[in-house]
C-alpha cells in the first residue's frame, strides 16, 4: 500500500480508523440513551461514509440538499429526511421522491410549504411525512418554539388531508458558540427543554409524533433528558475538525481529516513561506478564529496559515524568524481544517487511509 | 427557451453576451496595444469560455492548475502556461505534457527547481519552457525583482542544458488593493517598470526572452508602457465581479454572473429572511468588505446578505423593517458575487443564458 506522502497535493486524506470510531462511538451512546441516530450526510456526502454512520443499513439519514436526498435514492438509502424548509421550486421533485421511496420525509416551518403540499397529493395513497421545523433559538430557519404559530402550524399539518405530522425537528447549532461541555450541554438542555416541552403541547391537543434535536456538540454530550426524545440527527462528528475540538465536542486526536500541502515557496524578504493549498483547497471558513490562521498546521505549533488566494497559501512563524532549511521546497504539511464540512466541499475526491497507507477513493456527490 | 426563472435554486448563471463583450474588448485592447494576451482559465475552467477568451483559436492560455493543463491539453488547447512554481510532486506530469503539447510551459523562482527539471531531461530533444517567477511587490510567489539572485536563476536557467528561459513573469495582484484606476494605473505602471528594468538586466547579459504582467485590473486599464511587454495574462475580466468593480476594473453592468436564490423563510422575530443561497453557493470570499454583506442584492440596496451556513443565507435590511410582503417564500433573489473565481468554484455546473433566457450549461473542470 502506498503511503499518504505519494500523493499529489493539495489532497484531503480521511483516517478510516478514525471515521469508523467516531461513527461506533455516536451509534453506542445513542444506543445507550434509547434514542434513534439519524446520521446527517452533509459533511461527507458519500456513500462509504453512509455506510459507516448507519452500520450498513443504508436507514435512517438526514440530509439538506435534494441533490444530497437523490444521489442517497438512487443507491438503495431508504428512510431519507430533508431537513431542509421545503423549497418551493423542488415540491415535485420531493414527490416524485416520496412516491417512490418507502419513506421519503420533508420540513416545513411555514403555512405557505403546508399549501404547497396540498396542491400536490401524492398518489397510491401516500401521505407527505413533513416534520416541523422548531427554533429554539438557534436563529436560522424555524418556527419560533415559544409562538402560538407554532402550535397552529402543527395542528395545521395533523389536520390536513394527504399529509401527516411525522416529527418536530430542532437544530441546536447555537452549540457552535459555546465553549467547553458545560456550555454545550446548557444548550442541549435548554433545546430538549424546549421540545419536549413542545410535545407535551402536542399532546394536550391529541397530537402526538416523534421528536428530534441535533448538533455534533450537544450529541458528543448529550444530557440525561435527550432520551425523552425520539432522534438525534447529528452529522460533523464523523470527521470532526478544529471547530469542534474549540467547542469542546471532541479532542484533536479524533479529527478524522487533514489536507496534505506542500511547500513551494521561501519568501525570506517577507520571513513566510508558500504552500500549495488556497482556499480552493481547505476553505475560507474560520477566518479569525484561530491563532494558526485558517487551519492547524500539525506538529509545527509555531506557524501559522495567515492568508491564501485561490492556489496559495502564506505560512509564517507566529514569533521569530523561519529556518528555512526545516522546510526545504517540494516538503509535506498537514492541515488540521477549521471547519471539515466546508473544506471537505472543496475535493472531487478524499483519499481514504489506514495509519497512513492508502485504502483507496471516496467521491462525493455534489450540490 | 426556458427563463432563467425556471432553474432551480440556487444556481449560477452566465451572461453569455456579457462575457463575450468582455472577453473582446480585452482582444481588442491587446491588439491595439500590440501585445499577445494570454487569458488565464482559473475562473471559469470551462472549454466554451476558453474557446470565447481565445476566439476560437485554442491557444495561448494560461492555468493554476495541473489538472486544468491537462484538461485544456486533452481537449486540443496547446501553447499552455502552467503558472505555478512548479510543484516537485507533480514535475514528471509536467515532463508528460511538455513531450505531448507543442507548447507547454512551466515557471519556477528558485534553483531548487531547476534542479529538478535537469534531473528529468524530456526526450526526443525538446527543452523545458521554463518562465521566471518574478516578485514585483506582489506579494506572493517569485523571487524579488531587485535581488541580485533573480538576474543570477534566470542566468541558471538560461545556460542550462535541455532548458530554454522562456520568459519573465509577474503578476501584479496588488492591484486588489486599489481603489479608481489611478491607483490600478500607479501599480501597473511599477509592475511594467521594474520587469522592463530587469529585460534590460537580461539584455545586458546577453539574455533575451519574453515578458508577462497580469491581473485584471491593470489589464482593464493599461498604462501606455505594458506595450513593450510581450504578453499579458489577466482572466477574471471575463466574468468580473463586485470585488472588480470595487477596484474600478469595470462597472456592476460588466459583471456576467450572478447567483440566483430563493426566499425560503420568513423570521419576523429577527428582522430577517432566509435565502436557499450559503456558503455551498457563493463562497465565504469577501467578507466584510461590502455594506451589502458577502454579495450585491441586485435591485435590493437595501438588503444585506449577513451570514450563512452551509446551505442558509440570513438577509437582512440595512435599516428600517423588513416588508415581508415583497420576499413571499418561493420568490427571487439575484446576487452579485463579491469574487466570481470564489463563487464559480462551488459550482459543478452554470447555466448560460442569454438576456434571461437559458441557452445551456457549462461544467468546468476541477482540481
Amino acid at each position: 500500500m502506498e503511503p499518504i506522502s505519494s500523493l499529489c497535493t493539495p489532497a484531503l486524506v480521511v483516517d478510516l480508523d478514525t471515521v469508523k470510531r467516531n461513527a461506533l462511538r455516536m451509534i453506542e451512546r445513542c444506543q445507550k440513551m434509547g434514542v434513534q441516530l439519524r446520521p446527517h450526510m452533509k459533511t461527507h456526502k458519500t456513500l462509504e461514509c453512509a455506510d459507516i454512520m448507519t452500520a450498513g443499513s443504508r436507514r435512517c439519514i438526514v440530509v439538506s440538499t435534494l441533490a444530497e436526498a437523490s444521489f442517497y435514492a438512487e443507491h438503495g438509502f431508504d428512510d431519507i429526511l430533508y431537513a431542509y424548509c421545503l423549497p418551493f421550486d423542488k415540491v415535485e421533485r420531493c414527490a416524485a421522491l416520496s412516491e417512490k421511496l418507502d419513506l421519503f420525509q420533508v420540513l416545513l416551518d411555514n403555512p405557505d410549504a403546508l399549501d404547497q403540499l396540498q396542491k400536490r397529493p401524492l398518489t397510491n395513497g401516500r401521505l407527505w411525512h413533513v416534520w416541523l421545523k422548531l427554533d429554539c433559538f438557534n436563529g436560522r430557519a424555524g418556527v419560533l418554539h415559544s409562538e402560538p404559530g407554532a402550535l397552529q402550524l402543527a395542528q395545521a399539518i395533523a389536520g390536513t388531508k394527504g399529509v401527516e405530522l411525522t416529527g418536530v425537528y430542532a437544530h441546536c447549532g447555537n452549540t457552535y458558540s459555546c465553549k467547553g461541555v458545560e456550555q454545550i450541554q446548557a444548550v442541549a438542555q435548554e433545546t430538549t427543554n424546549f421540545v419536549l416541552d413542545f410535545m407535551e403541547k402536542l399532546r394536550s391537543v391529541g397530537i402526538t409524533c416523534k421528536s428530534s434535536i441535533g448538533s455534533t456538540p450537544s450529541c458528543s454530550h448529550p444530557v440525561k433528558d435527550m432520551s425523552k426524545l425520539d432522534e438525534v440527527h447529528p452529522g460533523n462528528y464523523v470527521f470532526y475538525d478544529v471547530q469542534q475540538s474549540t467547542i469542546g465536542s471532541c479532542c484533536l486526536e479524533d479529527v478524522a481529516v487533514r489536507v496534505l500541502t506542500r511547500v513551494i515557496g521561501h519568501c525570506p524578504h517577507r520571513n513566510q513561506l508558500l504552500i500549495d493549498c488556497g482556499w480552493s483547497g481547505i476553505s475560507l471558513d474560520g477566518a479569525g478564529k484561530l491563532s494558526t490562521g485558517y487551519a492547524v498546521i500539525e506538529g509545527h505549533p509555531n506557524l501559522k496559515l495567515l492568508s491564501m488566494t485561490q492556489e496559495h497559501g502564506r505560512v509564517e512563524p507566529i514569533s521569530g524568524s523561519l529556518d528555512y532549511s526545516k522546510y526545504p521546497l517540494g516538503s509535506l504539511l498537514t492541515l488540521i481544517p477549521y471547519h471539515s464540512c466546508a473544506t471537505a466541499m472543496m475535493h472531487p475526491v478524499y483519499h481514504i487511509h489506514s495509519g497512513g497507507h492508502l485504502l483507496g477513493k471516496w467521491t462525493p456527490t455534489r450540490g
